[in-house]
Formats: C-alpha cells, structure tokens, sequence
C-alpha cells in the first residue's frame, strides 16, 4: 500500500473504531465523536489554532439534527480540516 | 501524532510532492494528477474494481476546465474515492 493508501484506509478504520462503540454500528453519536475529536485530532486542532473554523464545523455538524454522523459526513469534516490546515501552513511558509 | 493526523498529514505532503514538479506548485498538473493517481492510488483503485465510479470522479475533474487540481479539489477526490471504499467494504462484510 502506498502512504496515500495508508491514509485512506486509516479514515476508515478509526471512524469504525468509534462508530461501533454504541448504538448505529456505522454511525458517530454525539459521544463518540466528541471522543474521536479529542483523542485522534487534539494536537492538529491545538496546532492549527483557529477555533472559530472548528466551531463553525462542529455547529455545522450539530445542524444535521439526530447527534449521528455517518462515514461520508465524517469524511467530509477531516477533508475541510486538512484544506484548512494546507492554508494555515501555505500561508505561514 | 495520533494515526488520524498522520493521514491528514499525509494527503497534504503527497499532494505537494506532486504539485511541486512543475508549473504551478500549489497546483497539479494533468501530468501531476495522472502520475499521482497511477503511483500512489493504483492498488486502491484495482481494489475498489468499480471502474465506473473512478471514471466518473476522473471526467468530473476533467469539467473544472484548466487542467489544473487545485488541493481542495485533490482532498474531495481522495473522499470521494474514500466514501466508496467505505461502502464497498460495508456491502462486501
């Protein structure tokens, strides 16, 4: 597998990791994603240093209504994550 | 870093190894994609065996018109292409 591989299958491992934790097996509850956050994305979040985009995304998230995000959503929050970590770190070389 | 941030760290510096060859350096190139793609996807890509889909992210791409990807653009592919990994294991299990 090469790295970009690696990377990809790892998005799919860890969101199963917590998504059958409890209830909907391919599913985040509102717990299991606060602890994938915490415990997977603490130290790129402190990085980036930009609370308001993750708030923005976090309420975004909230928006979907039943506290349950599914792989797709998942994925779609870890790609907006990674543009705005690419910016933060374009515009700070 | 926790395994989630390698791989976010990951699509960026793959990304730019790519980008950086030639022309625009935060772009890729339709050269820089096609290598990119039959480097560092081919094995996901035979995986997968929905040639369809593939085809059909590849003649979205094609539509932006410059022949250039920008990173955001990179990261919805690898998504995408993540999304249905995800559901071809999930139907497959």
């Amino acid at each position: 597998m090469s790295k970009l591989e690696t990377a990809m299958d790892t998005l799919i491992s860890v969101f199963h990791t917590y998504s059958e934790r409890e209830g909907d097996k391919e599913k985040l509850s509102k717990r299991e994603l606060k602890d994938l956050l915490q415990n997977e994305l603490g130290e790129f979040l402190e990085t980036q240093k930009d609370a308001s985009s993750v708030d923005k995304i976090m309420k975004e998230l909230d928006e979907n209504g039943d506290g349950e995000v599914d792989f797709q959503e998942f994925v779609i929050l870890v790609a907006s994550l990674t543009v705005a970590c690419n910016s933060f770190l374009s515009e700070n070389s």
